[in-house]
């Protein structure tokens, strides 16, 4: 069995309906079993059995949500000493108000949320350009929700989106196991 | 007066339309003198005497293009050992296929070219989300033309993307008036 | 006058040390008036009052400290729909343990402050490298304290690493002089 | 056998250096087979059979070395169009002049590497912090040479700093054994 976990944060409940996608897709690839948490409900547990980490965020002010960075901070950096999170698969998704058409810093957002995983020591999956649904909603580094406004207030993300989202979270799945328990990273 | 170079590298001719519209509104604010080159071109002179730095490039596999690498590299970069460009002034954009609604990599090019500045001492000016155009083609960074494609050959950028590249150019070559010969940093 | 705010996360005392010599600095430029406050205590006043904005972070897990960017997210964001913060300075410092004398993630954490300051539409000063001290502590983004461990404990900043801090505050601090009221930014 | 192409650009040697010791480490893997090359004589040939990638460069004016790109751009590029390189694995190393003690933008020369192997949809293997040298020459993304200069030339990398190199180049043949025609993303 391949356990994966899913943790967002969200404002308006974009990020979470793409995270339930994600973990949605994980959760097609045989042998696994995903958890979908947000970001202040994740436990140490949570982060220590879990053979890949999925974390999406919004994008506020160019970078990711200070309420997935409390999660980075609080609970998972207890982790990095003791290296017990080191060769386990991390990946990342976001969603984004749109403005601009250049991705509104999700690409540095993104980033942040790797940076993370990279400090863990985990094996990193991104979004190759052949995955359904990437031309709409792909960033090489993961995929992205686009949100509209109307009349000022968001709209939320349209289904068609969440294509994108199911295929990264079957990627990630595949990965964890085919690296799992498998000790890669200095045995 | 007030010198303000733009340089670009360009791929199919886009990123050099964009390019133009800078330096047309660089070249609107009173006092203002453009020069316009292909990165291949730039001299060390070129540099040297201007107040403000513009670069463009188009994005290639996430990040900038290597022509205009190659300028920094082999004639910007005899610049910053004598520290010559202390003081003046940055700014960046960039072309994007705009494949995937998020970007396509333009952010980390565009920092990429910023890093180039901030070696090199110079003050950044970014793109405020009140610049005319920002909600069609503007990353916080800079300006991004978007190009679409049209049976797989790249169709370029339409005129109305060039309205946030003119006052792009006009905010540079402000911020370049208040600032030049004053020596703020470290005098 | 010139207002300058100076806003710090801190762990362990060793950013709100660094982040006491930039106010230092900054406040020696003539006309330059500083306020240093933690960033759980800074106001939506404090804000709009400053002339020039410099935030330092320690750096957890790659990035910056989930107290900072709580608040940009939760303070600071509201002032930029209605773009209050247009062309303002903004710039940028960071503590790190120095771990692998790399920069532990300095750099990606600078940039994702500089994120923000960009997202307001603030003109950004880096750090030039005839800044005193740059050799022993600087990044082109910005400086860095860098601390040390005994027996596992951070020993702090040691004062001689504070003179980059304090040249940064007043390159910041004049920079803010010669732009402040001049509404360069799409005016 | 899991065949692992180590690629370089160099300018004093120092890279050239860091990237045998990384093509050593790789090679001590138990059928893997190494091919190590500057990167103006990698070909499309070399790219298309390594089931890993691993990409050295030196800093230069915060960013990666021009040489190192026009391989991406003008060799590596042409696959990414019909995905001939997704699924494989990724990694990077840089070589700093150290200036500053904090990375002297080794991090977003990194990232700008992986970002490449990102757009080409590869699995990315960062650095753990439990990996022997870590400590002297670490970054999460990569490991770092970090030269000294002496009477203004720069004097290499010393031989102790080797040891991080050999052990990324490890986990990454590994890593690429676990992996390799596997086809995990997007089958």
């Amino acid at each position: 069995m391949i356990r994966i976990l899913v943790a967002f944060s969200t404002t308006f409940g974009t990020t979470e309906k793409f995270a339930r996608a994600v973990a949605e897709g994980a959760g097609m690839v045989e042998g696994a079993r995903v958890t979908l948490k947000p970001a202040a409900e994740v436990t140490t547990e949570d982060l220590l059995e879990a053979d890949a980490h999925i974390f999406g965020t919004p994008i506020h002010m160019g970078s990711i949500d200070w309420q997935i960075k409390k999660l980075i901070d609080t609970v998972a950096a207890w982790l990095w000493g003791p290296n017990r999170l080191v060769g386990k698969v991390g990946a990342v998704f976001t969603s984004s108000s749109g403005i601009g058409n250049a991705g509104s810093g999700a690409e540095l957002a993104m980033v942040a949320l790797l940076a993370h995983f990279a400090e863990q020591g985990m094996i990193l999956v991104p979004l190759p350009k052949n995955t359904p649904g990437y031309f709409t909603n792909g960033l090489h580094w993961g995929p992205t929700a686009i949100t509209g406004e109307h009349e000022g207030k968001p709209i939320g993300v349209p289904d068609e989106q969440l294509l994108v989202a199911r295929h990264h979270g079957m990627n990630v799945a595949r990965v964890a196991a085919a690296v799992a328990g498998k000790q890669l990273l200095n045995p």
